[in-house]
């Protein structure tokens, strides 16, 4: 019997790490012959591409595997049809028994989900043997069922460091002066709230913070920036990238709707573009934006190793459990303390979490709206532990390649 | 006597390096007594803002010093008049009297050299015994008469790490897509050239890289970017922040010249923003562009230990040399050869170098104007060689922090 892999969705700092984990588990099993990766996820397996792991990884080859981001096998954003009886599920299923493929195994998202709880569906009704296991992975957080998903703290871990590193800098000169941080989280503000973990003695920065699960009103952003200026010279201040009124439209809409380049184009800009400009212009003070932007979901710098060696596990745990026959499930992460940390790993009905977002909790958000709790603190804490040593060659993190041609 | 050290200038992530390295030779000295540190360099000073080092820098603070970002004694912004005639001098020198002053060190860049060079002269004229040395500082690279300056490297390192893993997240899809990444260096393209360390087998990213130095052709850069696309899917490239044209306008200009927000705010964008939007509106192509901004320059993930070493014995040097009676002197890195690296420290006429700028040598620069050369590798690849080991505590580094209240 062979296993197939895939990954799909955006990619995380330990994405390859949960792959590591599947891989490393599968060659320790007798009954496992071949181990597939699917390149580009469902959809590029639907042109029949993959190539066979086992050969490739050696255990060295893991351990870079493991500390690599981006997704090693190339991934997707690729949604099957709702209708179960579309001709492309016999198709994969064809394509599977073909490779004699009895477990696949799929890392991703939400949408990721919705593939798995797709095909393990068709293949219940189908009488197919073929487990299909959820491996959870987004740097959003907003999995349901799971304390945490793997790749959120790693990206947590770059937001709080970061943010000190330009608290720190910001505060080398004494002039009135604001620092808007655009942080990732379209609809959630578990990154964004990921912020305040940053905040050291000698400062209140970053001093608001502020979700796209409260409504962002223009003039208490305002109203807030003046308060804080009489406390804090150097002002420091984070936003999800989607943050909105409420009316519901995005704060980054506010700057394009008019806005367009001496070329007559239409310009895209974000949350914190705008606000800059807006409290440049109302403020007359200095202020720029920032907006981190890519690094956050690809630096292995910013590792935690608490994160990598969870993504691995869950990736480990995902092999034995669909051995063991379980299918349409996700691994998922229980908490069962914070301090000191423990969890355990589990598996939840995958149909009742993909295509759902899980939000930052009302508890774990300031009634002010422009702050998180403490609540938030002891949830994000023990998630950023521990650092991973690198492995550096000239200058440059050692990464695993995969030959793309 | 006593010792006055100054940080000027925007930081990088070893200043504090370098004042460690004054630091740590002050306080082995026995003529030296108190080691002051202007708060806000020169303009703090003069209105009495200083702290008595050795009282607080234990061996275990000088180690944390060292790796902190952010200019710890605060940094500022300020030219000194350029008639040695008007009475600020006098008023410098009477509180340079009154803390018994006899070295005055300056750690900055071109700026902050034309108050080394302005210092000494003032007091080579009025017969004053206070010896002024520059302590060379910029991420930018630009100063005269040393081989590369301290700072340069670790945000080079930064710089190729960051694109290495911006590279390798793009690779994840493989639907065509462009990448600008805008880099740091608004007259100098030292940096930018820097991304050319990324270069990784499997890719050719960053595809290209424009700098300063050479005029920015728009219709140039669509032919580029067409001719690109054609031999790499996920295509990144890299431009100086301070790209121009034939005519000498920034490419961020054109973007801001009719741009207007919908409440009529003035738009200020980059030229990574302006070319995202031009081609995305001309090819039709998924466009991202990042600006990899402040974090550039703050981050100790990516210190370069070559260029913390370097940093530490600029100071270290610093101070020998005035207490040998050596002034208006800034001092330099000489190198001898590239592989195996070898350099020596040096001093070099602190009036040559102030207010000039090192542009990337013609010779680094490939005559297309879009990318750099084998010299440039040779030259930047030995000084991003070495990892520094971070303290960190509950998964943020332990930064030194100066008490601001």
């Amino acid at each position: 019997m062979n296993i197939l892999i895939g990954q799909s969705g955006g990619p995380t700092p330990v994405i390859n790490a949960s792959l590591a984990g599947m891989i490393s588990k599968a060659l320790s099993q007798k009954e496992i012959q071949h181990i597939y990766g699917a390149i580009h996820g469902i959809e590029g397996f639907l042109e029949d591409k993959y190539i066979d792991l086992a050969s490739i990884m050696t255990q060295e080859a893991l351990e870079r595997l493991k500390i690599t981001p981006g997704a090693y096998l190339g991934s997707c954003r690729y949604q099957l049809p709702s209708d179960l009886s579309d001709p492309i599920y016999p198709k994969i299923f064809e394509k599977f028994a073909k490779l004699n493929i009895g477990i696949f195994l799929y890392n991703g998202g939400n949408d990721s989900m919705d593939t798995v709880s797709k095909l393990s569906t068709y293949a219940k009704e189908h009488h197919i043997d073929v487990k299909c296991i959820g491996i959870p992975k987004t740097v959003d957080n907003d999995l349901m069922m799971t304390d945490h998903c793997p790749g959120f703290a790693s990206n947590a871990k770059f937001i709080a460091n970061q943010l000190q590193n330009i608290i720190v800098d910001t505060q080398s000169y004494h002039k009135p002066t604001l620092t808007i941080v655009e942080i990732m989280g379209r609809h959630t503000g578990w990154l964004a709230a990921s912020s305040a973990l940053a905040r050291m003695p000698y400062s209140f920065n970053p001093f608001y913070i502020y979700l796209p699960e409260k409504a962002f009103d223009l003039e208490q952003f305002l109203a807030d920036i003046q308060a804080a200026l009489k406390k804090q010279t150097n002002l420091v201040v984070c936003i999800s990238e989607g943050i909105k009124d409420k009316e519901g439209k995005f704060i980054s809409e506010y700057a394009s709707a008019k806005t367009e380049d001496s070329f007559g184009h239409k310009y895209l800009a974000g949350a914190g573009k705008f606000l800059e400009d807006y409290i440049r212009s109302t403020l007359g003070i200095k202020v720029r934006s920032i907006e981190l932007n890519l690094p956050q979901r690809c630096s292995s710098q910013f590792l935690s190793k608490t994160d990598l060696e969870e993504a691995f596990a869950v990736g480990e745990y995902g092999v034995e459990k669909a051995l063991e026959g379980k299918t349409g499930q996700m691994v998922v992460i229980q908490r069962l303390q914070s301090f000191p940390y423990q969890t355990e790993l589990g598996l939840a009905d995958v149909h009742q979490i993909c295509n759902q977002e899980k939000f930052v909790l009302d508890t774990m958000i300031h009634p002010a709206g422009n702050d998180i709790t403490q609540e938030f603190i002891d949830y994000c804490t023990p998630l950023i532990q521990g650092e991973v040593s690198l492995p550096y060659k000239n200058g440059l993190v050692d990464y695993l390649y995969r030959d793309h041609h």
